[in-house]
């Protein structure tokens, strides 16, 4: 198999989206990692209705409206000042520790994004990160408005890198990206983060599930979709031995 | 406004789906509840997936590879008897306390379902509750091989009862169904059976912030989708008292 091109998901792969939670803690004590797990799951959510119902909006208008929908549901004020520092977030989310060496130990490949996200959200987060100088191409739906993991979608690698499926390496957290990728055709690498293991005892061993522990086991275990990812790495500095071992 | 047909969402409208729970229980003493939480979720969002990547399953198939999912998610083990019974359940749900006396009052007007289970598990559970002798027909979104909230479905309304959309009232419990015939043009009756006062209150009050709760509140309050019910009622019983107030 010979891998051209990495192409990564954007949030929650490359990105902590749970980073967000350092500013919802601070504006909301005591909620702040319960507002970004209810807000990842109707952001993804809203994705999928809005693509079903072919009533896109970008990325930046359905977060807004998940973290809408997140502080009714919690109870919470929604303070237009608060809205914004915690939108504001989205624009500067960190970093897992392992991307920025690891993107920068394969620049022999072709590097890319391929992300829900709208343009502009996608070029803020890339350059205040500095992605901007390691990254060949930072690829946003928005063109097809449709979602992941609608094919359309994916076939934006091809049209916008010139490296067909077969020479593609799709790399994403997410188990509905890597299944909605490799139904596509891509070759792909699911990260487990989290262990399955781990979220169930955590479950077991408590008297009480733990909510966090559960919300995060609804999104972050490998779903029932009748695919299967090509390979499972822990974590994004996994990927250099696993090309290695690939040619 | 003149309503010729009333057409209701079955799982969660007509149905109560967390009537499963009594036989979850029993197999999982303890985890009855938040397993039919996870797995509505679950079965909920592999519609859209498998729908968006054109990998369309029956709601049988969905059913169970849902309740797979939950059972693995929870860490508990996955014995084929145990599921056989809780899958049979779903055959034999429980109808909503008013569901059957509000469907005879209303029986001057066409009285049908549109809902996502396949053909087969409507017609045994519409038969099992003895709603057949009420209903005038019973479709299945099965023959479009796409699920709601995708436009394609609520055409099958006007195809199977020859009534025009504006003469139809379509009644949900399910907030993204409401949003979906909404969006399509049919006039809709969204049911409020938890309030987000209730929910939001019950998180507020408590210092954790109780599981259950919360996945009911991510599913049940009115979505931030850009659309609104023509109507909102608390209870199936409120709609003789609705379609009197339209004439």
């Amino acid at each position: 198999m010979t891998i051209k091109a990495l192409v990564f998901d954007a949030y929650g792969t490359l990105y902590d989206i749970q980073s967000v939670a350092a500013i919802t803690e601070e504006e909301f004590p005591g909620y702040g990692e319960i507002i970004t797990q209810i807000w990842r799951i109707k952001q993804l959510e809203y994705t999928w209705l809005r693509s079903l119902m072919r009533r896109y909006q970008d990325f930046s208008v359905i977060t807004r409206d998940s973290l809408a929908y997140t502080l009714r549901c919690l109870g919470l004020k929604d303070d237009p000042a608060v809205f914004g520092r915690i939108m504001e977030k989205y624009l500067h989310l960190d970093l897992y520790p392992d991307a920025k060496a690891t993107l920068v130990a394969m620049k022999d490949r072709k590097l890319a994004i391929l992300s829900n996200g709208s343009t502009d959200m996608l070029n803020t987060l890339v350059r205040n990160s500095g992605l901007d100088r390691v990254l060949d191409a930072t690829i946003s739906i928005d063109s097809k408005r449709v979602f992941k993991p609608s094919p359309e979608t994916y076939t934006l690698i091809e049209s916008n890198l010139g490296i067909p499926r077969a020479e593609v390496l799709f790399v994403s957290s997410n188990p509905f990206d890597a299944c909605g990728a490799k139904a596509f055709g891509l070759n792909v690498a699911w990260i487990e983060r989290v262990t399955v293991q781990a979220m169930a005892l955590a479950c077991v061993k408590s008297d009480a599930v733990p909510p966090l522990t559960m919300f995060k086991a609804i999104r972050m275990q490998m779903d029932e979709l009748g695919l299967e990812p090509d390979f499972r790495i822990k974590t994004l500095a996994d990927l250099p031995e696993l090309l290695k071992s690939m040619a």
